[in-house]
């Protein structure tokens, strides 16, 4: 079975960065399968990377090694990390780019990975992560690749709260569509319950689909979260609203 | 041998989805071959992915699947499909993103998927269609997954006429180049004739070589029929035209 | 073990020419492992797609092959060419792409790919360049893809010169994050010399995390030469400099 090294970084589709990565794996693991998750994240936005990764990483067979760079903080003191996580790999900067893997597991074996000296101070993505993420489709043992670290860089992620008969969260994520999705979890509220954002009002429906086209609708998405969205447009757009914006959904009737 | 499954969305190369699509292939088919086709096709545009899945499916060998997902409407009540072409596969919703090939092929066999009641109805591509290409590419056979679907649905494409001495179509197709794309076959016109689109006349050229830099210039393109260029620069932008606009080609000297 | 073909051109990620490429290395060599390096090369850059195969090609195993198509030349009477490169082998057209490598090596053996009457004039990616790759991906020598090719043309790369205490050189790259790349090789500088770039002077740092947020910062980047940025922006906007601007950087206190 080949071993799966997936990458997702910031790098974009203009330069030779993801190219010198994807050499540096193949030179030490000739067979390994690599797929491209994202790499146009927008730039240094560690928490649009988080959110991908977050979205993604499970769906992938065990024994996937997943490769992230999003790295504002390259060599600076900010550490390097490698971890387990329930039968996957986790490798990148140490920066909070894996908070919400962390926060969902329990089993997660965290290693701080050694920067050697010959790195380049501007490109761990080549000469840090890609060796350590080599060494695991390898068969590496975690262990073997660094000291554990117990306290991995958790990003502040937004807090749910219950405020009078709402759920109050907010936006997480602005998908390319332009998409609002939110914290807000859809099993937790109800078909028909009302959505604020913002000055707007909307009640919750099944999908897009249950409105006219150019129009505001409230779903659960597909990450199992309320999003806000305007069917064949974009709510990012037409709301002026973007990440950070609070989300309330009435739990009563 | 691995199989092959081609991936053509309107996903983005910013987001997660692409990423979850093709954790479910790899979970379900941990050797397949992931290739990806296109992922910036322009959010909803089902005639660009049409366009574009036109060119490229028959140039893939006999058993790859070709999953593509532009979907706008995905969650109501538009149907999802999957084929056997000439010896390819192709799974997506039936909005017609397949209306060349079924008008080119005499040998579809096409099934309607069934849309489990878990799916997100707002992600088919992942809970729909992704688990059918698994299914193909592991070997079902196409009537294993559906009932059959005798009519799928059909873009509308721009018709070819004869108008006086001319060959009327239109441009189908716009690239990243800006080159114009239309669907006035090679092979009905010769080196020479007089090709008229707006208020612009010119003369049908071997190539864009053959015309200065920044000269509009129209030729028989690499998908055989005529273009509309401007040597390195982009007709669009020039011309101010795209999709729809008419195009006449003479038919005599 | 799989021949990895890897890809690098400016077709972008929103058409289908890519994927013909795609089709018809895989419908030649099935098991070949296709990479994309970037596609979003700058439309008919042949300077950036230069300077990316150059930083990319040797981290790859011997025995790729690296297929490079930024062609607007294309149908013209610039020759097609590949070309056997320290183990390696790359396929292009013949109009500078691949200059960087052959003023690096002194084993490369090139030949001119004849171009077939029924190539397109517009698609040698498709039609002359892919078919070489997979001969060459599938064992052929590249002897036997054409006649010997002595004189591939090069661009004009940028020369170093010394002007009274300085090295002087040039923006060479403008990479995704709006960071300036010289060609001032590192190992001629050191640490805390000064750079010069257009009215702007600084002293040459060991990364950009050296200095604040919003800040410019010289310092000797992973291609192994001089770069300008400003910490989490863009110096190509800041500065409104781009390739080919001057650099000068001390050699002495």
């Amino acid at each position: 079975m080949r071993r799966i090294i997936t990458l997702l970084t910031d790098f974009g589709t203009a330069d030779g960065y993801v190219a010198e990565v994807k050499g540096v794996l193949l030179s030490a693991v000739p067979d390994a399968d690599l797929v491209d998750l994202a790499h146009d994240i927008a730039a240094g936005d560690v928490a649009a990377a988080a959110y991908t990764m977050h979205r993604a990483w499970r769906a992938f067979p065990p024994g996937t090694v997943h490769l992230a760079v999003v790295d504002p903080g390259v060599g600076t003191a900010r550490r390097a990390l490698a971890a387990a996580v329930s039968g996957r790999f986790v490798v990148g900067p140490d920066n909070g780019i894996f908070t919400h893997l962390f926060d969902l597991v329990r089993d997660e074996r965290v290693v701080e990975l050694p920067v050697p000296p010959t790195a380049s101070p501007t490109f761990h993505g080549r000469d840090v992560f890609a060796p350590a993420a080599a060494a695991l489709a390898a068969g590496a043992a975690i262990e073997s690749l660094g000291a554990p670290l117990s306290d991995p860089v958790r990003l502040p992620l937004p807090p749910l709260s219950v405020r009078g008969d709402d759920l109050a969260g907010a936006i997480i994520h602005v998908d390319r569509f332009g998409n609002l999705i939110s914290n807000v979890p859809g099993d937790r509220v109800k078909s028909g319950a009302r959505v604020r954002l913002g000055a707007y009002e909307l009640e919750l429906q099944r999908t897009f689909g249950d409105v006219p086209a150019g129009e505001l609708v409230a779903y659960v998405g597909s990450g199992g979260t309320v999003e806000i969205a305007v069917r064949d447009g974009s709510a990012n757009s037409v709301l002026g609203l973007g990440r950070g914006a609070e989300v309330r959904v009435a739990l009563r009737g």
